[in-house]
């Protein structure tokens, strides 16, 4: 089959269609022929060799998939030839073909089509576990939702508010602000022009703090994360894009305020906590793509063989939502 | 009534027997004449003016106390007058007599006598609140508990046995190292001799990891700390004595790791908080003291004019397990 390969330096550039064997189906796997594939910020630092597969997967570069079901293997419960779905990857999906868990698979919605359904999986589903299973978001708290306008950002904004939370946003630009508005977000802040979002958040809340931080920034937030927690706070960190040693970090702040804080990643869970994790956001929130109450945020399609393209307008941080390459 | 004033500077000496008003009892509170206190580090900082009484909170210092109830407020379920009772306390135990709210109290098991259940109440629920509420210790799992032979690491040491627990401590004498191991340690570290505990636990744990570290020290160990845990582990820290500002805390790691961190006071908690805190030990626990297998460590117990000498002994790192002051 065709696939997406990494071929020299890991630049811009290095990304080429090749050929690679298919792969086989096992059981409980499912073998979907790919429709599209969202981009990821994680797939711009695989390309770069700084976060490979976990061991046991591909090493093909992509975290979610849009297409139909071409073969089952043993054990498949609820799932047919033909079925159109969508799915969660620890890789694999700047492919043709790719195999997946049962569990990691989800159908989607009737009026969601593939180059949407291809921007849900890992933005929702990262989202959601941070938001819900992580940071035990309750109705009428509020969130502090740093890069809103990312995929992750505008999949957390949208769940945020249908759960009945108060969601502040940081953005880097008038236009990203102006569409967290549209999604919902009751308050936002342009990073580039106040770096003091604590002082905001505080300001925001009446001195209450945010309960809950959703950060992919890492070592330059920290303290201002810490500043804009409030009592009982939790701040779940999924990257560190400015660097991955906090000093300074005030661990009185962290007691007085009882905060926990939370790393995590999806990628390199198990199969049953994939399963848990997709059979929870199906039940609670699947059905609402249909009723319009969350969309998937597409930014643009690019044909697969552009996909240098692509990676460069992530890296540059010009996207609002998902970066959706089309495959077939 | 008498109780116990900080005079002057707050060094050792500056705590005299003085007069104060009796406290009146309230809607939901019991009246106790105290018979003995427990003596927490907290205590020391108190004297010093580093670690005032929350808002509305007597001023006395004194976080736990035994004696029996004198006098009840409106609202009482399920005690008497003359009931023996040990309280945990917000502040106020170096006195004759406490107000305290009776989601707080609870009855002293029969063969426990006053001394011993003055040194319960405190650093047994920290330790079953650090260990089960917010670390989420399941059996088989391993726990880190530094300062293992205080108040509080004597009580989580058998509390984590009890509940199946493998446990490592760190603590800073051979004394103190074998103590631990009478109390049930699986693996001692002496913190003075071998600075590298977390290469050690990483060695005793085939690499795993510590599912749980129960933390007092703060900023020198947080980067052991987060060496020494393990996949999915959980960090509660419960004081900050090396200091409050941890530099070079490598985010990389509690990503890679999905580490939790939590900082926790108990003192600070509301009423409802602790009323359920207490209710859940009593349901799990407190009977374990009638059978013997959890004991209260005593010390050492000073008659309270002697409260000073009773200080000095805990500044010094001395104790193994608590220091009572004996009121009436």
């Amino acid at each position: 089959m065709k696939a997406i390969q990494i071929e020299a330096n890991g630049n811009i550039g290095c990304l080429k269609i090749g050929k690679v064997n298919e792969p086989e189906v096992g059981k409980n796997q499912l073998k979907i022929a790919v429709k599209a594939a969202g981009i990821n910020r994680a797939d711009i630092l695989q390309r770069m060799g700084l976060y490979p597969s976990p061991p046991g997967v591909s090493e093909i570069i992509g975290l979610e998939v849009s297409g139909q079901i071409v073969e089952m293997g043993e054990n498949i419960d609820g799932f047919s030839i033909g079925d159109r779905v969508m799915a969660l990857l620890a890789g694999g999906g700047y492919a043709e073909y790719v195999i997946v868990d049962q569990g990691s698979v989800m159908r989607i919605p009737d009026k969601i089509d593939f180059v949407q359904a291809a921007g849900i999986a890992e933005v929702f589903l990262t989202a959601y576990q941070a938001m819900f299973l992580l940071g035990n978001l309750k109705s009428g708290e509020v969130v502090l939702i740093h890069a809103g306008a990312s995929g992750v950002g505008t999949a957390a904004n949208q769940l945020a508010k249908e759960k009945g939370a108060k969601v502040i946003v940081t953005a880097g630009n008038d236009e990203k602000i102006d569409f967290c508005k549209k999604l919902g977000a009751d308050f936002c802040i342009n990073y580039k022009t106040d770096s003091n979002f604590d002082e905001l958040v505080m300001r925001y809340t009446n001195n209450k703090g945010a309960d809950l931080i959703i950060d992919f920034i890492g070592a330059d937030y920290m303290t201002r994360n810490i500043n804009a927690a409030g009592l009982d706070g939790r701040i779940v960190m999924l990257a560190f894009m400015s660097g991955a040693k906090a000093d300074g970090v005030n661990l009185s702040k962290i007691l007085m305020k009882r905060l926990t804080f939370i790393g995590s990643t999806l990628r390199s869970r198990t199969d049953a906590y994939k399963t848990n994790l997709t059979q929870s956001f199906t039940k609670d929130f699947l059905d609402l793509f249909n009723q319009g109450k969350l969309k998937p945020i597409i930014d643009s399609v690019y044909l697969w063989d552009k996909v240098d393209e692509a990676h460069e307008r992530m890296g540059k941080n010009l996207n609002i939502g998902k970066i959706i390459l089309k495959v077939s």
